[in-house]
């Protein structure tokens, strides 16, 4: 059976970003559990959650927060699975801070940093880690590096003709 | 009886930093305590410190940390005396990192933040915080003021004359 | 009887931030005074108000103040009191050069600040210092903790569901 | 049998970082080729390389480069593997456009980013990925985590009686 | 016959700011031809458009991406040509984040940089490359530098006068 | 007779900045003249203008540019007289790169910056200047300081009541 | 007679960077005193010599200051005579911090900035400024302009033989 | 004949780094002409060169200048020839200020810029420019593409085995 992917966010109010890591994920089929939980006003959830997911199923922990945004390294403290951080825009760094927050890990308890909000990124890595093990999702991704490429060569053919009338 | 101070560090390696603290502290009489204790090798450890501190005499926490400086958010997600975070320099933003990861906490949960490598300073801060119901220890802090004073009035006499014979 | 919160701001046009600040304190019962006073147009004022604050009864001082934000520094240098900085976002660094121009003080006359435009945190922090000494003070800051908690379940509860269904 | 990991660094220059990843994924047995190949230099051999990877039995690829840091992206452009990138300091940015060259990638090709100069952590995070399906590294991976607090309370021990005697 | 630019962009969200060089071309008679290619979605096409461009006629390269601003550099990788980068403002880093991806290329594969979104300067330097060969161009330009001494003198008098008029 | 101010502006887009400077000089009554001169497409008019300023009876240049601000330094490298500079808000940098440009001057040729957009302070420090050697000019400038004091005042007994009544 | 510079600094470890600016005052003959004054040690000093500078027979001020650097506008807060403000380097921000908060003064107490660590020409400016009341001085300023222009070509010189000779 | 390269350079202290280009221009073959020159202190010789170079037999100009980088704007604002800037790092921004100094210029001149200290680079950008109308010279060019490659294949097959061997 496939291993789940847990979408963890910090607050609430980093759900408009976050969904579309859960409508990513759920596009390629992959069973996923979304959960909002604090470094700060919940800790002892929060680490909870992370000693207990392996066992509970889940192969890859996604994690979103701004600010002094400690969620993904604090769940990062507690598992060995892969833990991918989502830096989210909000503080006066503009979203560099709470990269350089998620990112900046001590040795051995890395963070998979995508860019900042990268939602749809954070679920095509956690894709591809579960990819490893599973052809058919491996070649859904390469179906889509062909479609990607297909659409970029629409879009040079409108634009080449709309500069040609310019 | 005079509340402890808690002063925390993240790693031995910050404790060339931090020493100013403790050493600033004894200065003044304030009794302390020194660990080192990391909110991702250690959270546990530091959880339960944060917890228990209060009951066991503790009345000011001052935590130092660098790069995904989370440790001292850590300390104040699980107590509600006072936390001084000390950012310790070294991430890639020269600990300006370090200084947001610390300073920029979610509401009702602040970290008092001092400096980059402000060992000193947090130290003060904490016997400011203390003075508050200790008059002797308030008066001082008044004594030192007017000792600062007069070494900058030495040095302004001494600096005065060597720009005259320039 | 319990030490009074200064909150003072170095321009009218800080009101809208640092009303939080006083809101807070008043939600928790800590009697406070608010002043709008300059470190450039009224700096006699200001080191007069710093210099007699303790005597007037006041435990902490917050300043909040933008730009060149020497404030919360001029009135450090002319108290023993804890002086709690916010830095308002309004220069060219966008706020991260009154943050920096607030927290860099001198050794001996520290700053306790907290994030830029942190009004609230700073009430946070002037209540759990005067709570050093006030046992039913630092009682509702425990109550606050579990409700916060709370608080952030039930969001939980709701997003999850809401991904859900996605 | 268990995947390979490439290790692809931009410049022999690298290697004094670099480095790091290979002797962290040897001491957990972890197969693995390192390689210099440059998006610029031999952007036709990276492309090649990466387009073979998977079908050649790697399973994770990790790449290392500064300045303008293309390579991770010019891999990730051509295989659905996971791509782990680490950003060399050697720009006018301190490693800060490294990073940014690094993880700021297009949607549906993520590089899973880990700190400036983090050669440990990506091998860390590779042998992550490998262990969701190998359930003896994942136990090596656990193993760590419990001796590595051992050694944290060894330096609080240390240190606190450093502290004690200061 | 004059040579050709090539006016290439990562994405057609790009083409708002891509068109002022497409215009400012037309405006001097050189001829041009635009696309859209991806460092990342259509790696290929790119690298074999670069490697054929000389011997389709094309003079200058002018090549504009975002974020991981790739485009310029892979282009430059497959051809002797002078490619011209145009950084365009929308990762975190506000511009400065392309400018420092664009600009920093290892040494003898230079990439001509502008300023971030600066499409009418990379078409001027593309005309003044050609210029070099081509009189009337050249003649063109030299024209034009006294049209806009004049316009600054027509401004110049307009605001005196409303100065005056204050 | 009073020596006059040169108010110049790179290009026409500043005067919404720079009328603040030429209504506050003439509210001082200093007299003035505006005028548009670019480092770039008028640099003859530039370098003839500074060269002569001295002699036409100018004391003070004030000079207002953005981006690669060098008006202010073209200016100042044509006389001995003090140029005060203006950065203009605009490029990437927020405004700090016109600061920059401006501020970073070789030595012995200085341009006296005030901050981004600072117009009416580059008026003051302009009126400053003259009043070295202006009593009556001096003495308004002493009462503007006595007004704004109590204007703060006003705005401090306004604030206070309104945070009493909250 | 010839108004006097003062020379203050904030600090005596600033005595090195400052040097420069009394001994460039010296070498065109104009009189100045040199102090250690701080805006937080020795508030009280600073704002009495400052409210008193005038009479004293001070022109110009020149105030050096690093970290959160407020002694210029602090001096600038008590005098209506011109303040030259010199930024330290020294803070995490590497003299950025000290120059923003020098620079952005609120309005009509501009403090006249010059680049971080830019003594001598905070010497110059004060020079410039005291010439426009004294011929003689500025006509020495118009020497060293001639002065400088040779120093150029004679490096002109030995620099284009010697890369003929590369 | 060839057309020439004019390299410049603000300072003779940028001489060090200015070298690399007048080498590789020699390597090519490209004649060249090298001069000190200032925007600030010879401004009129700049000026005068730089409408002069074009009838003296120059195609390209190369300018480098650091602190407030105006040079190579000055240049280009007196012809119509390409001219490269070097930014020169030494400011405080860590050659950042006089990247965005040289390359924020106004539409219609521009100002090719490559990486802070990027001397090589500047002068393969200008024979890629000579190279246009010059097919020996762009063989030459090609020729050191392929050279390059081979370079990094064999520092490939030297770290391999170096890591093999680990």
């Amino acid at each position: 059976m496939m291993k789940k992917v847990a979408v963890i966010m910090g607050s609430d109010s980093d759900w408009g970003v976050v969904q579309k890591a859960v409508s990513t994920l759920k596009a390629y089929g992959v069973p996923c559990e979304t959960h909002v939980m604090s470094a700060h006003r919940t800790p002892a959830d929060a680490a909870a959650f992370a000693s207990a997911a392996k066992d509970m199923g889940f192969g890859v922990i996604i994690a979103a927060a701004g600010m002094a945004a400690h969620l993904a390294g604090v769940l990062a403290a507690h598992t060995t699975l892969p833990v991918i951080g989502i830096p989210i825009a909000g503080g006066i760094g503009g979203g560099l801070d709470a990269l350089l927050a998620t990112i900046q890990m001590p040795s051995s308890i890395p963070v998979a940093t995508v860019a900042v909000n990268g939602a749809a990124n954070a679920a095509f890595l956690a894709i591809q880690m579960l990819a490893l093990s599973d052809p058919a999702l491996a070649e859904k991704l390469a179906e889509n590096k062909v479609k990607m490429a297909e659409g970029v060569r629409e879009k040079d053919a409108r634009i080449a003709a709309e500069a040609e009338n310019l």
